[in-house]
């Protein structure tokens, strides 16, 4: 569906105050009215007003798209993309979508997101205004949260030192050491305020699992209905581990034939 | 990671080819080579060149953003977003992303995707350009799929009478049956080249499962690996059944308020 529950509840409540229907407390009507606002139309825990997605050129879709579509079901909060400058932005593949909020502009979030990519997201973990508005945000967030390889970056704005931390399958615990985290094989890990997520699809999970942190149960179920997320994958899959080893193999030399040279760049 | 296994096994290739490497049959690296060649650099069993996204102003971002990256992974293919116009379209919060196809540029696709959404979903199944455009494409296609609602569009263009289909939850049958389409409660729904899926995450699910009709199990690990794709929902939920009663009637409610009266409006 198009809305998002918190749209359709704000309309809901709209339109039930509008009718004066719930005036009347011997009302079936209003009772109904009542337990149902009781249930779903609840504020977060920590208010939550701002959720800034940051984006780069080449950043991964789902990455971005995933966490962007579902925290936007929180209430009372505006989500939005945040780049080092405004104007449009490319995914991985060329996809460009206009990003009207830049870095300069942004001085707070509730809740902070940094996708992940490949080479573009390493070139991130070296570019200073980049990382020094992360540490700045950082300041005053709810959760400071990464997604795949977005774990680079955190990682190497220093915010992940002596922390507990996941990322992308691809050389994660080495990954993790460069900017001293420990990894743990995990869909999701929380340090603190400190969210990761292991790659790609995994920020989904986290986002729900954050929305249920703030919402509870029947709001991440009400979430989850609007998602229709009740997942099939084709195979018990999508781990090194759950994917045939030749498969697996296969997939770390091609990343590696991409990634390594870049990534031995770095460590010099 | 950023790259697709598609860019990542072109690179390969390439970087094998020029290297010289597999020259050699009795080298071990080359009997590695070929051994991981016939694994996953896959063509499909079909040839699959073209995949478009078919986007109006208020589509649902998971809908559209979901399949787009997920079949992109196709060897040979290339994946882009349609209009009816080219220039910005706006998802259901705003987001504008720049598409450069309209319709009149697009006169054969091997795979067209019809992503849901609310109101303008509704809209969309009374505009006969875009029923017409869809007709025309539908001719030639492999596969003519739709996400979550989509298939109220996919519906109003003709093509799913007397056909077995899926769609979001919400009135499914009702809506499917306006149509003249047999609702059946599954993640997705095959029926001839006709792909349906239920609502928003389901296309996730929908275009793997194309992918692994295509190209086999080993290179549908890949993709999933690639996505890291081994979910963890924080509830057995998702579906009005897993969910508990009073959340799913409540959901069900707060659609109606939204979408019933354009619904009855367009039953007269």
């Amino acid at each position: 569906m198009k809305e998002t529950i918190k749209s359709i509840l704000l309309l809901w409540v709209l339109a039930t105050s509008l009718s004066g229907y719930g005036q009347n407390p011997s009302d079936v009507a209003a009772q109904r009215h009542q337990e149902m606002m009781a249930i779903l139309y609840t504020q977060p825990k920590i208010p939550i007003k701002t959720i800034g997605i940051l984006v780069y050129d080449g950043y991964n879709t789902l990455d971005a798209m995933g966490p962007y579509h579902i925290l936007s079901q929180i209430m009372g909060s505006k989500v939005f993309f945040v780049a080092k400058n405004k104007g449009m932005i490319k995914n991985q593949s060329g996809l460009q979508i206009k990003v009207d909020t830049s870095f300069t502009e942004v001085s707070k979030l509730d809740i902070l997101v940094i996708p992940g990519g490949a080479k573009e997201t390493l070139m991130q973990t070296q570019d200073s205004v980049t990382l020094n508005w992360i540490r700045k945000i950082d300041k005053t967030t709810t959760y400071t949260t990464s997604v795949c390889t977005g774990a680079w970056i955190l990682g190497a704005s220093g915010l992940l030192k002596g922390k507990t931390a996941t990322t992308n399958w691809y050389r994660a615990e080495e990954m993790l050491k460069i900017y001293g985290a420990n990894f743990k094989e995990e869909r999701w890990v929380k340090d603190g305020k400190y969210w990761t997520s292991a790659g790609v699809t995994a920020g989904m999970d986290m986002s729900l699992a954050i929305i249920d942190e703030l919402m509870g149960k029947k709001y991440t179920q009400g979430v989850m209905l609007d998602l229709e997320y009740d997942p099939k994958p084709p195979y018990n899959a999508g781990t090194p581990k759950k994917t045939e080893p030749i498969v697996a193999d296969m997939m770390k030399e091609m990343y590696d034939m991409l990634m390594l040279p870049f990534i031995k760049g770095l460590k010099k």
